[in-house]
């Protein structure tokens, strides 16, 4: 099994709903850094799983919609608490849906963000 | 599948047993700088893993327990060879044995523990 | 010269006036990864240039005043454009009272805020 | 399962052939810095997956052959686009191949390229 | 003294004349990690040193005009053996030039080249 | 100015003598992952600070005599207390040592101890 990573970033502010949250229940926010990891049973007559300039632009593109934004008011997050964990879910898929027909040589993606230098959440599903 | 990792450490002198350990037969120490992985294949209502802060608690107090310490003088280590693969099984049983009731919606744990900038050693188990 | 460093986060809510920010004008957040640096020319009886753990403490003191809010909201940052370079600055001399008699015996003190994994300021100060 | 890792490095020069690479086609250069992940299911009777001394040696030895060199001219990979995909297969076979007999033991085997702090790559196969 | 850094990459081949740099005089290469640092005694009135962005796409040009080439080859470094050293020195100079004005209100600037996990060189200059 | 980093660790065990540093009194370890930063005005013919290579194996050597050791039973050592700054000092001043000749082109010697991936210390000195 292949697999490439790719790594950029996003700045948010939000907040939770939950006690088990405590203070992360306030307003406050984050940098996520974020790896992207494709991966693929075989390559391609290139020689590679994923073109690597195609799937940092991707990566790119996806974060763009959601940093330097307040997430509490994004329409397409209405109703969901965004913690690590969902937003890797959110970036994964998203990631899935711009891969389009090259996702379809791909066996899966893991998207993992890491908020700080203790701490980090990861997503993982097929293509 | 989804995972949450978080990161702490612990500072701790000993000894091996065994020709292959060459000079580490002597007494020394090593820092691990140790993560920890719970991993589930779903969110629970308030869209997390594991209570982060709950978990990084955890594991602060399994790290607390061997952290400044000689291992060689440890009874629950006796006669075992600490070396880093057998400390990271015994700090994922015992974080396992703390996540107790919360360990069930868990599907497994991964341990690292990071000896320097060039060496590293892993135990996943279930739960 | 001498010197020891030690590391916390904060995590924080805030946005810039000034067209120069673009799209940190809106409202956003930032893990701030807080690296603080004590230095003197000599060393105590004990070998230390300062107590580390009593650093760590004031470092984790200083932060928890600031993580987990809105910076926009904050009465003690009224007026300040709370970019990375200004926050370096606050989290400097906090650190510096803080200190107190403890400080006399220093040289200087750096604090340095890493945003993401391509971006970090630093503030350096006397004492 | 039990893992442990080592990483080293090499510095080689290479070119690739095919458009997607863009301006990757020219002779340039990279540093890769390589971690080789041994896997097994249990430890052997001095508590370690492998020796990690040896493994190290053996990663030093597989890198000192391609290390300090223009892969383009090296006739073991005529042929190849020399990409992070296909260098993590090559370094993952040649380190199975010495590894010979302690192979048995163990289950499989990741070898990560990391060619920048943004981008990397990793081969996994069974032994 | 308030500082700024931003990180980008590239990525040479090129090989070095002297009997001192041992199998480094083949034709080789790196993936040298650049961070840019820029000084200065106090903040502008939006509370910066630099506008961070534009000493991002600053050091992308400047890294641009060096990256996937054969430094061999390159004619605003004949005569140059580009060690890292005499490299982190090409690009502070560049940079220089390009903050133009700009860099009136600084006091410096450090540009360090991380080659490997293991090895770095720095260029301190004025402005 | 310019300057070339190298890093190393080693593995030692431990204990300090003296309240303020509470459990570390017992004996225990630390894995000190060291980089030895050599400063110089000037490049030489070779256009380098120092020898790269050369610097290493000085770093390694130095190292070797500590690693792998309990250091309350070095005689060399004997009467200090092995906090991370005097181990920063020994290290810089043993260095020193044996740049010899080579160290007369140089302006200043750094040496940083990293212990955790929280808390590092440094000396520096003039040679």
């Amino acid at each position: 099994m292949f697999s490439v990573t790719v790594r950029d970033h996003m700045m948010v502010a939000h907040s939770f709903r939950g006690e088990v949250f405590g203070p992360a229940q306030r307003l406050h926010g984050a940098t996520f850094v974020v790896d992207a990891t494709f991966r693929g049973e075989s390559l391609d007559a290139d020689g590679i799983v994923v073109d690597i300039a195609k799937a940092a632009e991707d990566l790119r593109a996806v974060l763009a919609e959601l940093s330097y934004r307040n997430l509490d008011d994004d329409p397409s997050l209405a109703g969901l608490n965004t913690t690590t964990e969902e937003l890797a879910r959110v970036i994964a898929d998203r990631l899935a849906d711009r891969l389009g027909d090259a996702g379809r040589e791909l066996d899966g993606l893991v998207v993992t963000l890491h908020e700080s230098h203790v701490a980090s959440a990861s997503f993982e599903r097929a293509l």
